[in-house]
């Protein structure tokens, strides 16, 4: 059964636990960054932790990722979202890679803030993956020694300025302000046994309480281990570091079908981009005071990555 | 008089030195990052250097960025070479920002791999922006507090797989390679005296002896201050970071205008990308035992970044 660890601050120091049912067993020493701490305590050292447990009100989770780390993101992974996207699943034959600045993550309940120059700021559920080692050379990973270089998963919300991040093409800008990217609330550490589930897990998102996202990780256009792969041949990457997996269909977001903007092409730039602003103004894009809670679990909850809970409030 | 300084290799340690006539004086001390360097040893500190002195010959030159620092590039930020990549000039009316990873960060005079997946492999001579602190909120720089936050200057080639950066979109992938980035091979501490000369220095690459870029960085479309500026509102930067400002005219690649786009749009997305091949195999991308030199210098010669000297070399 795989273990959930979380982040926090406690008494004035940052400390990492394990969640029991009504408690955190609070992991020896202090580690500074999610690559300290995963290298140093494997799952084996973890369970079975000896030592003082304190209730979970004394704690205040932290993101489990630290701001150090990579946060390394796919693009139009999952078939629907491609063609909410304005991508033909068809014809898009590569595993699109941006990145988001670190220092977007903040924890699981935090606020996110939307920019005073954004006016499109949407939501993005996706599973994350935490790495165990270091990767600094080509290497080829399969089902079979995944488990060797993933450590855990994690929700993200990868949360976008898509009126800049669309019309300006490179996604990291409108991807990267402040609050972004909340991951967390827990580190779930996988164990052999907990593999078959990577690829049976339920993502939901819900705005106000109603369902806007709700797929599957068996959808996954590229897998984890053949994008590590990848990865791998192109740059390093570090213990710790964090890759977003992209997520399903459901977003505000709406671009026309690659046919239509075939025909928009023939417009002037700037007839084209105002056409777009004036389809997404009929979008459900986040509104200040307005919550959004995602989820991640297998259908037998052997694998629960927690709960998000993100208020939308406006930049002063 | 803008202080030249290097990261090297001496006697089985790393260490860095202020660039004098022939020698090199090393500075007391070791640093780990470009980060720990610039933050503890300003210009003041680092002129009039007492203690030894080495021949330039008893040093390796490694980057003066090291892989711990962002790496953040500007896009399409000269106008011809906007034209060159298909961008209208009078439409794009933003300051285009990607990522490449820091592990392509390699001394000014390595050899450059060519991927075995990659046919088009093309050059970009950039300036190398090298910040002196932290940004960790939003601030507005100009001409007269810019060197607050601005150490230095070095010399960057962004190199480019065009068949992966092109056709993807995102530009990450294509453009993180392991060796893609030379930096160096000194970083050049600027003092207010040399402010003047920033929007006044010289690019120039060449391949194999031939001139293939340039032009003057007073042809920036968006400069420093209004960069920084703008970064500094949505993402944290470290001391030690590097901003690559974008490379002029001149590179390999060639995208058709923007109205031959439109009607290439027309196309199916699979003819439109052979066309697109078809036209880059015309080009004169680079190619194995290649040799590609880039400089950077004020025409008065008070600045003058070096000279970077790089093989292509084909993946084994």
């Amino acid at each position: 059964m795989a273990l959930n660890v979380v982040r926090c601050a406690f008494e004035g120091r940052t400390r990492w636990g394990v969640l029991e049912k009504d408690q955190v067993a609070l992991v020896p020493g202090e580690f500074a960054t999610t690559g300290d701490f995963v290298t140093a305590m494997p799952v084996s050292r973890l369970s079975g932790l000896d030592g003082p447990r304190v209730p979970r009100s004394a704690i205040t989770v932290l993101s489990p990722v630290t701001r150090n780390q990579r946060f390394v993101c796919q693009g139009a992974n999952y078939r629907q979202h491609m063609i909410e996207s304005g991508v033909d699943p068809d014809v898009k034959n590569f595993n699109m890679i941006f990145t988001k600045a670190p220092s977007c993550i903040v924890p699981a309940d935090s606020d996110v803030v939307r920019p005073r120059r954004v006016r499109f700021l949407d939501y993005e559920v996706e599973l994350g993956l935490v790495l165990r080692r270091d990767i600094t050379g080509p290497e080829t990973f399969t089902e079979s020694n995944l488990l060797g270089v993933l450590a855990g998963l994690v929700i993200v919300n990868d949360y976008s300025a898509r009126d800049i991040q669309i019309p300006e093409g490179q996604f990291h800008k409108g991807k990267s302000f402040r609050t972004f990217g909340p991951v967390g609330p827990h580190l779930c550490l996988l164990e052999p046994q907990d593999l078959p589930r990577l690829r049976a897990l339920e993502l939901e998102l819900r705005v106000d309480g109603q369902v806007r996202q709700r797929d599957s990780t068996r959808n996954l256009v590229y897998g984890p281990a053949e994008t590590l792969t990848e990865l791998s041949s192109v740059q390093d990457l570090s213990a710790g570091d964090l890759l977003a997996t992209g997520t399903p269909a459901g977003c505000a977001l709406a671009v026309p079908s690659p046919l239509k903007q075939r025909l928009g092409a023939l417009l002037p730039e700037r007839k084209k981009w105002e056409l777009f602003f004036a389809q997404q103004a009929r979008r459900p894009y986040l509104q200040p005071g307005q919550l959004v809670e995602a989820t991640i679990r297998s259908g037998d909850g052997a694998i629960d990555l927690g709960l998000q809970r993100n208020r939308v409030v406006q930049e002063a």
